[in-house]
């Protein structure tokens, strides 16, 4: 029997943990996607407790404490922080198979020192244990991220924000880690929502013109996109609940964009043809700035309105939907492609069911501007755990270029997820030194270092193009 | 090498073994869903022959003798039962990875103390020990479900049942294992059948009201679950196609009701807008009642128009649908869940692929008035099998709490296949062995046997609410 | 660990081992689908380099080569044979996980005696020693194709191909091996085809009668279909985006053929009509002569506009498509069978996520006419690897009959892919070996070598009813 998340975690035969310790381990962490908040980096806050740092905005954990019919008070309610972490033990210490369970203990003992296990048994030492070390400077923030061995993260920001906590981090020569913006412009596509009109008013006041045409709110975001690229943004990302494919006129967008403005709402018809216009015209701007797009869809979200109504999004009540048709994310690359248009980018799909799809509309639009140009990402949210993970990489080398893979993100709202790269390292050294320990691949270890490494970090750096070293 | 399927059968490791042989193997059995026939409980039915109790409705063992090109006069013909049975048995002897295979022979070495292997080369002595053996008093149907130390089973019965053999039965004195009926109201809801004003007449003649209007249906149906709650019904079931969410208002559905009254078949657009406003109604029913709702979807029933017509339904002619929109799923629940009214509800998809969508539209509605209020239920029909329980198992464990998880139930027309929760339970002891022997979980023997508990009997007896001890 | 590919590959225990060395290695090869050129076996030709031999047409090699980013002059282009092939061998060095990593060394292995690896480090050794090789006069196609086992082989022909080359073979009393047309009438059927008309008119000389209606194509399609069973013709096969069943009288299909003549683009609704009607009549015609039908579908072709203009077909744009339902499917071999007249069928989808839903469809339609009348094909395409092999496998034992099942096909326009019957093998054999293994499946090798012989071969032999002799 294994010991329990010891040194060897995941890692199930000799050349696994050769490849773990000896390359994967020490690699530095670039997280080119994350959801943090970049003030806090900038103000470099500190936690009074556990409870803050971990169960603050942590949605996965709150879904699994109600899964367990814990009480909503102790969840995003008016308990104290002590009875929330207390609520919390108990419900982990059954959380048999699932990666809360994993990311836990992980992050446990990375930066908190703590070889045991937590569980309702457990939950007051831990509670006492981890405040302790809270209190203690390197835990702050900057702490956290640099004692994480991170080279570079990029945050989540829309086309209206002025990025001013970036510039100050940058400049801020005491903090040496790349904190960049990547844009996310969905509130500028999501014309059918009610508060659309409002987030225009913000587009024109960031932008400093008017939008009155569709033409116009591409110029604006032209204007917004060349400031993020002043700011060092390499990327961008997309939430779409599907890929569509809805080609129309110019003529046929405006006059739909005409209508929002007068304040109509647009049948689903006319949102999806707006929608394509949107995503062909930002895949062209990527494509000129050499930005990455990134696509993330396959998500319905929101689905219990009565939580919604009192909890606001983001809060535990989305699910992987099943409808996204393969048709479709191909007819959008090739729109770019025909015209020689289309940027790097990476699909990720909530269901884990288009793996497969995904992994041969790569194989069509890939060419000799960039290794494996198009990419699939890694599993994402609700399968980022180890089994999703090894679907995700098994079904990548089986149909595209496992070795090109720019790897692992957070996807995060937390300091302390750095741990997931680790975890994913573990799985990517698991399944790389299961095939060799089978007979399956050579033990060429310069080879299958060499994998490690990139996969790990370096092929990110060159994929995305960022000011940094890769590791040899 | 394992011994074929010895008393460590499916148990790859020592905690696997122990969590079994220690905890699951003893606990009782509460089958929550299942289609035997409560007459013959009643009746107390004896067997003549092997083909009786094992070929008599077994569509699953009909389907593989078609498969191996065996001809219908020895499968549902006017063969003899012997040669019924021979034709089975060298069918069996090439099962080779079909759930068949396992479920049979456990069920030799159960009911008929069978060591061997059932093959065409055995077929004769098995035929001759089997019979032999049904012959004894303890085999009759009353004998072989206390044997199998069940406790409490749930039949499937419609609206219009007079639930007559579940009264006897639990007048009965002599047998102590409750017969509780399940409510099915499929027929009630199923408009566009060419039947249905037929069944409408018997729903009035047991509701003892004229059914005239929607209005009408809904107050009939309430009578009769009434009646079902006063014979012990604490669990509804629904066999739907798929899941659709078409609202409607009340005027729209009662002008669609009127014209089926009126003998015009409904568009499939009025169908679903009918079944919607159905199934919100019963919803909302069984939540006041707090009953259980089963959904089961995902099945395209009879496809075989020319056998159907010779054999009817249930005989081996169906088959998994892949059209099951998750977003109408999730929005039926919120729609129940928006006025407070979403009963527990079990989700069972027969298309594994909506493994990942159910486990993630389960989080979006649990709270604290039950352990995993939502369920994902267990692997069903084609998917009964050791692949499809780990599947389901491990996605349950990784997006939601599979410590919470209802567990098992045969879903079965025969009197043997309480070892499907034997097999059930070995499979689930040796992913949590596994789990422990990988180093993923502690090797905490205290939680282990609990969520084994739990997850064998305990969690059903508390979720369902039944009159029943839990096991410590 | 296993050692890299020895003789042992893929087989992870000693059952395994038995019965690949034992029963499956030895047994011949019966490709049934395949799609390389008659000309080649007639002419029997040789290759210069084994770049001809190997990236002549190999789609699956050229995707992976762009996903490495290499420029499309070393992939289709006008770079040297021997600047191709390293260019290869440095990308496939890194293929850790992708089946042409296995696929090129069991042909480095099997016809070059190479038993080292590939990579840039050996490219150049590689280069001389094939191409040293393939001066042999036994590594002539014909010599390929005798050394690897082969008794019989079917090509992939349109209805208005003359099948001269087939006839050639056939009289040649030098070469023993089977070469059979299978009839493959897509461009009978694509009326939304640009290029229809030209096709109907080549079909006309073929068939030496005119086509002015729906009717006479039928008509002209049974000409054919005579002459293609003179020819020794067992078996058709089918390319078809998705399955779909939109049944309409023959009236309305006369008036869209009608419409189509007159050079009028049909909607996509009329299209689907069309090619139900045509799907339906071969299906009858294929039934009546005792053909198998094949059905591939779940493709998505030519996605990359920009490449198709300059590189046509096949060469590495396509996709899988998730939009198959699987009702339409049901319906479509219901339709047939309702009068009697369903064929033996094989269905692929590419879309691995259909496995389930085919199991399941199978069983609605098997008969005494064959044993396993309806089969699910081999893992297909993006498919036709380890994980996709062993998932069809093992779906299919559990929903369906492994012993039934015909087995492996090349698919392949390479004349060095008899390999992936060895690969298939081997697959099979650690399948079965690792259920006994697990207890799963008594260790009796009666009963497993007839299976592994039947699927290795037998099966196909009596399925298709070719004029070969089983091996016992």
């Amino acid at each position: 029997m294994k010991a329990f998340m010891d040194q060897d975690f995941i890692l199930s035969n000799e050349v696994a943990k050769k490849l773990y310790h000896e390359v994967a381990e020490t690699m530095p962490i670039l997280d080119y996607h994350c959801h943090i908040n970049q003030k806090e980096i900038w103000e470099d806050r500190k936690f009074e407790n556990i409870t803050q740092v971990w169960l603050g905005g942590d949605h996965y954990k709150w879904r699994f404490m109600r899964s367990c019919g814990v009480e909503e008070k102790y969840i995003t309610g008016n308990a104290s922080d002590k009875e929330k972490f207390l609520a919390w033990a108990k419900c982990l210490g059954k959380a048999i198979g699932n990666p809360l369970y994993h990311w836990s203990h992980l992050e446990l003992r990375k930066y908190f020192d703590y070889q045991g296990i937590l569980n309702e048994r457990t939950a007051e030492e831990v509670w006492e244990l981890c405040n302790k070390k809270l209190a203690e400077p390197s835990m702050s923030v900057r702490g956290l991220i640099q004692s994480s061995n991170v080279t570079l993260l990029c945050t989540t920001d829309d086309p209206a924000d002025d990025l001013e906590c970036h510039k100050k981090i940058a400049e801020d020569p005491t903090f040496s880690v790349q904190v960049l913006p990547a844009w996310r412009p969905d509130k500028a596509m999501n014309l059918e929502k009610p508060t659309y009109l409002v987030y225009l008013a913000s587009l024109e006041r960031a932008s400093g013109m008017t939008i009155q045409s569709f033409a116009d709110l591409c110029k604006a975001l032209s204007v917004r996109m060349d400031f993020f690229a002043s700011r060092g943004c390499k990327v961008s990302d997309h939430g779409l609940e599907v890929v569509y494919y809805a080609p129309a006129s110019a003529d046929e967008v405006e006059a739909i964009f005409a209508k929002r403005l007068r304040g109509e709402t647009p049948s689903r018809e006319d949102e999806f043809k707006f929608k394509t216009a949107f995503m062909i015209y930002v895949g062209r701007e990527y494509a000129k700035r050499n930005w990455v797009m990134q696509l993330h869809y396959g998500c319905k979200r929101d689905n219990n309105t009565q939580r919604f109504e009192k909890l606001g999004p983001d809060t535990g009540f989305d699910c992987i939907g099943n409808n996204a048709p393969a048709a479709d994310l191909a007819d959008y690359l090739n729109a770019l492609e025909k015209t020689g248009e289309l940027p790097k980018t990476i699909l990720y799909s909530l269901n884990p069911n288009d793996n497969a799809a995904i992994g041969t509309i790569l194989g069509c639009f890939q060419d000799s501007t960039a290794i494996a140009k198009i990419q699939q990402g890694s599993a994402w949210w609700f399968n980022d755990n180890k089994k999703g993970m090894e679907e995700q990489m098994l079904s990548l080398a089986n149909l595209g270029n496992l070795s090109g893979f720019v790897g692992m993100l957070t996807d995060s709202r937390s300091f302390l997820s750095y741990v997931r790269h680790d975890y994913f390292r573990r799985i990517l050294c698991n399944l790389l030194g299961t095939l060799v320990e089978n007979g399956e691949f050579p033990e060429d270890y310069e080879t299958l270092s060499e994998i490690v490494r990139d996969v790990s970090y370096n092929n990110a750096v060159k994929y995305f193009g960022f000011d940094l070293k890769t590791v040899e």
